[in-house]
């Protein structure tokens, strides 16, 4: 507790947006199935949709000080990632630190815990994704840290990994596996695109998949 | 387990369309308040309506294979009905699944587990009411088995009953009784219409309904 | 069990409007944060905003007699709130109810229950605060209260206390305090404005608070 | 609503006793892993064990009147399984009910709802698996039915099925498959007993089921 | 927030003892069913049971300092209360704070979050009732109040009102009411001696209570 | 998915076991308040208590096939971790798998999932922490990981990790700092034994921690 990393690695900033234009499900499956967080982070408004830079937070349960100070840590492309030291759902943050933020270029916040002024923040374009919508205040007594590795809602998240959330929710990308991964979506992306059409055009994906054989021998019957 | 049920029965379609326009609360009060799912599934979307005959799946947590299976078995006007074996998040069905779905003449999903690519789904009119919305995938490993008896979200459904579902949850009108309930609620519609004009007037319930003698008769006291 | 009360007082209708402009958030501030309904009560549609005078209703588990009972003493600007006397989440309200309540004047609702009808509700302009949405009816046979102290969602409420709701939840203003607060509502909405600002140009909270000396006294490190 | 049947079948006793003496994690599994309770039903003290026919109980949330009703029906050797109609943590039942339940040769309670007196019914020997523990007591103003088909829990069950509890839950047999269930659940138990032998003296899982070359195929990689 | 009240009234230590006996059900009943506080309150060891005078505590999310400063306050006979300012889970107490508490004429905690060291707890005889069960510690920076009006799990509980715990859950009882809640309680429990007799020896609740001529009314069909 | 790791580094026994008796809340201080599994893991018995190292377990929901390979790199002093890649509350886990795990040296369970035969677990002495206890059984059909890193109720966890539980919890210490976390312990607990005594002797926590003047420039009045 207590510290703040202040230079921190980010992937390439290009590889980012096209993680984003992935989506969640796509980045989800092309890496394995892994770093998808909790399905209790739900976005504040329907259509958000984000990618950037992790810049962590991990704070005490009621206490939001350490927001202040990892906005003095964000550069233009980031995503603030608070993960309480145990579960809360206060209201860490609002418009105001919502301003402070955007100012800095931040993309929005993935938090697990509560979030305030969500109608303001729809308003200013200011995306979170969060466990719960609660105008519960919190103090500034305590202090945490930033830019240290978190587990967020159950996925172990280092600063400078890329966060891609949208409609689906959110799921983390290795900073060094980003580029890997990009290539692996867009592979997944154009096998999706010819598999779509046939399913669109009646086909099934008993047939597509050649599924049938296996689940005879599986003992599947019709009656 | 392992079994597919190819011919079910469907209850009349003109019959079917009424329902779905009376909608879950007036259907759920008209057959005596039976056949509610639990309120934990909700629509993907605010405006998702439909109503559609049930084709059911009982497929293993995380496990959605059962799903292609099942697609085969639409028809026009179908609804699939996915209850998994034990608890279980996972995002069953997607994009892709809802083009085959929707390429069959199938009307939408009610399913007691999760969902993913929503927007997607939202944007094609596919309506899902599920228990929660996660990326995860599911696997094509375990047999379960189509058109059998299942109990999703608390309701015991058969294949070819009825389903019916809007901003209010979703409710199963067993089949055979599709026309006795629909009649009931046309009744109900028809009386509601009347009382609404009453209350909108300013009349009020304690009068329309004659509760006062029965609120004295039990010991309410007006202090 | 078994009381109406009829006569209660309300605060200012002028003050109410105004508490109602400045939110759940700030109110919630500026009354040393108290108030605040738990956030498992949330607005049935994303733009719903009110704020009234409250007429409490006390009811049993599944039993909403005491709503039409409740009708009867609303007063133009009111809110119904109503908190069972154990947990529930049947449908206690719908669009008949609702009716009748607007026809009385009646702003809205906040029920630590379950509501239903609730695309006619949306359609209406009722706004209703709820802890779920379910299609199950409820009875008429056993009474409650009207008028009296509840616990609603984890907050004390007298009758004629002030409801203020929107986006982030509900908030609970004491009657004879509800001046009291509205001006340390309009103290912190004006400093906020300024801070907004200058928050907007780039100043870092850290500085406009005077966190640094602080923090450092505290230990935290930068490295 | 509001129907009492008097006359129901039950399975024969002896084969009641010894599905008990198999428990839930053997019946289940002998019965295809089917009629599992959900698993919020815990029972009241630790080494409460039952089996025996199940007395259904269909009663409104908050309302215990069709439990005086259902003691009527009971006989030596029945259960009690009461479902509310909708979600209900009420107390239905206590040391009075349980008196009386005992007196007409019932073994125990089942109950997706509230229980109290708990500590009165560990020291009679009553056992209840029930969903929470709530001193919340109940009104006797609303019909229900008895010996009617319920959902309880998840699982469908209708008067004169055996259940099965203990430490691991709560499981229902139908009627008329008991003694093939306990056939099935005979077998399994004496496999178990060899197979727990060579486990216990060291051999492992992977080779008594010859599973390493089904791992080995499907790529399981040893590192 | 920041004020701790001194002198406190409390009810009659006779009194007291006698509500305790008589259980948290009986004495929910004879106050007319409220001052129940949420079934989410359970007791850390099975036969933990308590009765003794309020000394309230709120506290902010993760912080208990004021646990040491209620300390101080405690007399012979009295029961902390906590609650929490918003929902938290970390351990607020554990087997140090109790030695003290104790050592003040303590006789148990009622907290509406966590406790840590409950096996010593247990050992030591010092019985919780609590949400939940947590390691995680807590800081001492932030003040709360002692001894002013709280609401715990739900229910409203002012300093000195009488705390009664079971197996069954925690009942408040104010004040000012507790001998005349005995008085009823003590009417209860005679009343229930002589039903449970009649009960034991076979009788049924339908005809003590005079059930059947009501339910016959109401249309109570026996099939 | 689909690797074995089969040489894992374990931490010194001897310190495994000092470890193991200082319990999880002092190992959790003791390091700093770091490493704590949520407190939804709870043991199956009252007296449940270890210390061991952690043979990892990657599980997707519902198949245990994992825990057969898992069991053949058990040594003796290990302790199973299993984290299902997505939430399930199926039982992987029951007596025969004990058997076979206690036949290897294993010490216990930790499972953020469900457990069956919790009764014949108690009696063999095999202690488990697990989110909840279902007899619902799991397919062999599909590959996870052994000896991988995990994250398991919220906490990071390594092959060889110290594992801690009792009935606080379940805490993990990395391997490489398990004797200085050891070393931490045994001097907080030789604090705490100082503090016990003037604790237990009436001496009050406000005066042992000289807290008096900062809850008084803080502004605390007391009344």
């Amino acid at each position: 507790m207590g510290v703040v990393v202040q230079n921190i690695e980010r992937a390439d900033s290009a590889v980012i947006e096209e993680l984003g234009s992935a989506g969640v499900a796509t980045v989800h499956e092309a890496q394995g199935r892994t770093g998808l967080l909790a399905d209790r982070l739900r976005p504040i408004y329907p259509s958000a949709r984000m990618a950037g830079s992790a810049v962590t937070i991990s704070a005490p349960p009621g206490d939001n000080w350490m927001v202040h100070v990892a906005i003095e840590q964000l550069r233009e492309g980031d995503i603030l990632v608070l993960a309480p030291t145990s579960p809360c759902s206060d209201g860490y943050f609002g418009d105001l630190l919502a301003t402070s933020a955007m100012a800095r270029g931040c993309r929005g916040l993935v938090i697990d815990a509560g979030i305030r002024d969500v109608g303001d923040l729809a308003r200013m374009g200011f995306p979170v994704w969060s466990k719960t919508i609660c105008a519960q205040g919190t103090v500034k007594n305590s202090l945490g840290s930033v830019n240290i590795s978190v587990v967020c809602a159950g996925a172990p998240i280092d600063p400078g990994d890329v966060i891609v959330a949208d409609e689906d929710g959110v799921c983390v990308v290795k900073r060094a596996a980003a580029s890997d991964v990009l290539r692996k979506a867009r592979s997944r992306e154009a096998a999706e695109t010819s598999k779509r059409a046939r399913l669109a055009a009646g086909e099934l994906g008993l047939d597509i998949y050649d599924m049938r054989p296996r689940l005879k021998e599986m003992g599947l019957r019709y009656v």
